[in-house]
């Protein structure tokens, strides 16, 4: 009987059909129970990779994902709260000085974050470079913590939209983690399960993002927010550049230590102007944009929700980071310009020294990754530093410095502009 | 290793581009092994359904096939030999007449067979119907009877193309049985591997065969006489009516005393035409149209090969049929011309009493089957009796009854002309 149904399913989007409600619901519950099988869910992720999906049938499929495991609720909190999902970037760590900062506005951030796999670094992997830190915490724990102090990062529980979880591991061995409508509803399934009243999306588009085409990043963009708004999530995208690597550092604990400069009122540029925007857009979901975040990070505000935060999980926020037992430096090769400085090559290299896994099961190197000393725009000299790379293992130089070669360029262009950061807003 | 290559050609066939041939050897032959998943290679398939495959493709495909097992040698033997192949339809008994007629023809017929699943009958399962008949012999036995009398009728070994057998039962539950790329490379990989010199393919299209379409059917054909020619294969196709059912019989045992009556001179005018056109279409692949089968019919040297052949498998050609316990008649609503007989209907209503299977491990029954007593173009009269059904089980005959409803149209149409059995000839 199963089978037979499973079948009537994948020939419904097979032959470009629409699914039913009913046999949404019905393919997603079985598949988590286990009597709709891998090949046949497989083929069918390939059929609504090559055919599509409606919105309708988006949205559907997303509440099925949901319906497949537990919700959380933060109605008891007394605050507001806003959630912040990013798809993923070279040197992306905005939400470790993004969570606390909203906190410090008033608006409980309670952030489900995920480890990294391939060259896009993970917050908790970033976070558990910090001496005594731990990524897991009871619904219970999460819930005092976020009334307590305003913001929490930590682990998925498995509760949350087991069909999801399911369904990414075997899209990921099956050639059909390219589908706009399984990307927009795995994502969107977790939000809504973690039961947020607004979110902001940073959908990354460039080299170094999953999607390297605007179009594709916007049509992503535009289906998530058409699924958290039917949802009753306050929902807005941030379309974002992911061509060059964001602030000054990739890897885990030299994403710390940038984060918390940010935190102390400095930091690189782009850190601070992506922080501020995607703070405007999460307090004005939650309706606190009468308050502007910039005033919370100068007066030190967003630092000791910080502290409170890393402490309340077991992390001591005053001990020095992990340092990598080696370096290399790399010059620059000419005087001039940098006007290029490619995401994908500088990820790469950080993947290569450690900063990243090639499958779940192995460990990452909290000192490990790759510091350039230069963003596009600035000036450089022939023979300076450009770049510091840095592993526990120095076998690993050769493959992390051929990662980066061609990944950029000096030049005497003075006319040379970098791209806005902030490419468009959806919602 | 082998994750990391099975999603790139998963990839390459989702993005419509060419598989390559070292793609194509190798993902035949580490699925054989089980280094690529089911999981993997439904998604595969489903691309493949949607976005096609080249000639060039779908040729090296069913190579791979071939090379993932054993094949056959009839090289040695003193005459030609000629294979025939059926798509499938309700009432296609013609191998059974067929093989030991083109034998007495002077050309060897290896004919290896398979048994029914869904609502067309199997070869197997007919002559099973036969009192001590038994369809597996060693190849050794196999080669000694084609020289001794010139045709076999038994099932096919597991040495044959075996990643075809794991593809096949994986598209049966995945949705991806009706990609043509996939089915011309599992039939010709079959046969191509069986190592006759000739080929004549039957490729049905109407209700009652798997192509409904005569455009598919025809794709279908011309993709496998393509197939068979590459690998020096003399082949042919005939495109065939599949919309009424052939002679006047559906079952096992009903069909065999059918194909008895044609071998003895008579039968169904359509089970003979087809038999002989397909008699000449062997004959002539095999070099030998200098002979005319119906000679040969007429003579009684079919039936003897026919006797020899059976009791060459220890099956006694003279025993009764086994009968059916319980029988039915359904009588004519009106009196005028039958001018609708629908394949699906019959095939569905003799499956339901018996005579076939739903899943490869069920029993079918030898006496069970559905009798018409008039083809499209025969006069019926009222009252009279229009089909019999026969089983063991009389709990039975009101499911069947449900499928010959709406099934036949009986009118006073004068002009009514039944359509042409043999639509085209392609090759």
């Amino acid at each position: 009987m199963s089978g037979h149904d499973a079948i009537e399913v994948i020939s419904t989007k097979r032959d470009g059909d629409p699914l039913t409600d009913t046999q949404i619901d019905w393919v997603i519950d079985a598949y988590t129970r286990g009597d709709v099988a891998d090949e046949q869910m497989s083929a069918l992720a390939m059929a609504i990779l090559l055919n599509g999906m409606s919105r309708p049938e988006i949205s559907r499929w997303t509440n099925a994902m949901i319906a497949s495991g537990e919700r959380m609720d933060f109605s008891s909190l007394s605050r507001p709260t806003a959630d912040k999902h990013s798809t993923g970037g070279v040197g992306d760590k905005i939400t470790l000085p993004l969570a606390p900062l909203v906190a410090a506005c008033g608006v409980a951030v309670p952030q489900l974050s995920g480890r990294g796999l391939g060259h896009t670094g993970g917050t908790l992997d970033k976070l558990e470079a910090i001496p005594g830190w731990r990524a897991s915490l009871t619904n219970e724990e999460m819930l005092r913590r976020l009334e307590e102090i305003g913001a929490v990062i930590c682990a998925a529980g498995d509760g949350l939209a087991p069909a999801d979880k399911k369904l990414y591991a075997l899209r990921d061995v099956t050639g059909t983690v390219e589908a706009i409508p399984l990307i927009a509803s795995s994502i969107m399934s977790k939000k809504i399960a973690e039961g947020t009243g607004s979110l902001v999306l940073d959908v990354k588009v460039g080299s170094g993002a999953f999607m390297k085409d605007e179009a594709r990043a916007r049509e992503l963009a535009e289906t998530m927010v058409a699924l958290g708004t039917d949802a009753g999530v306050h929902t807005a995208a941030l379309l974002t550049d992911m061509s060059t690597p964001l602030g000054l550092t990739a890897g885990n604990g030299i994403e710390v230590a940038e984060s918390v400069e940010v935190l102390a009122g400095g930091g690189p540029e782009d850190v601070v102007e992506l922080t501020l925007a995607l703070a405007r857009e999460m307090l004005a979901g939650a309706g606190r944009d009468d308050v502007d975040p910039a005033d919370r990070l100068a007066d030190g505000s967003a630092m000791d929700v910080w502290r409170r935060m890393i402490a309340a999980q077991d992390g001591d926020p005053d001990a020095p980071l992990p340092q990598a037992r080696e370096s290399h430096e790399v010059a620059a090769p000419a005087s001039g310009v940098l006007t290029r400085l490619d995401a994908m090559a500088v990820g790469l290299a950080a993947w290569r020294l450690g900063a990243g896994r090639a499958r779940k099961e192995d460990p990452v190197q909290a000192g490990a990754g790759v510091v350039w000393h230069a963003r596009p725009g600035d000036r450089v000299r022939e023979g300076e530093p450009l770049f510091t790379l840095l592993t526990d293992e120095p076998a690993r130089f050769e493959r992390a410095l051929s990662a980066l070669e061609g990944g950029y360029d000096v030049s005497e262009d003075a006319s040379f502009e970098p791209a806005p950061l902030v490419i468009d807003r959806i919602g």
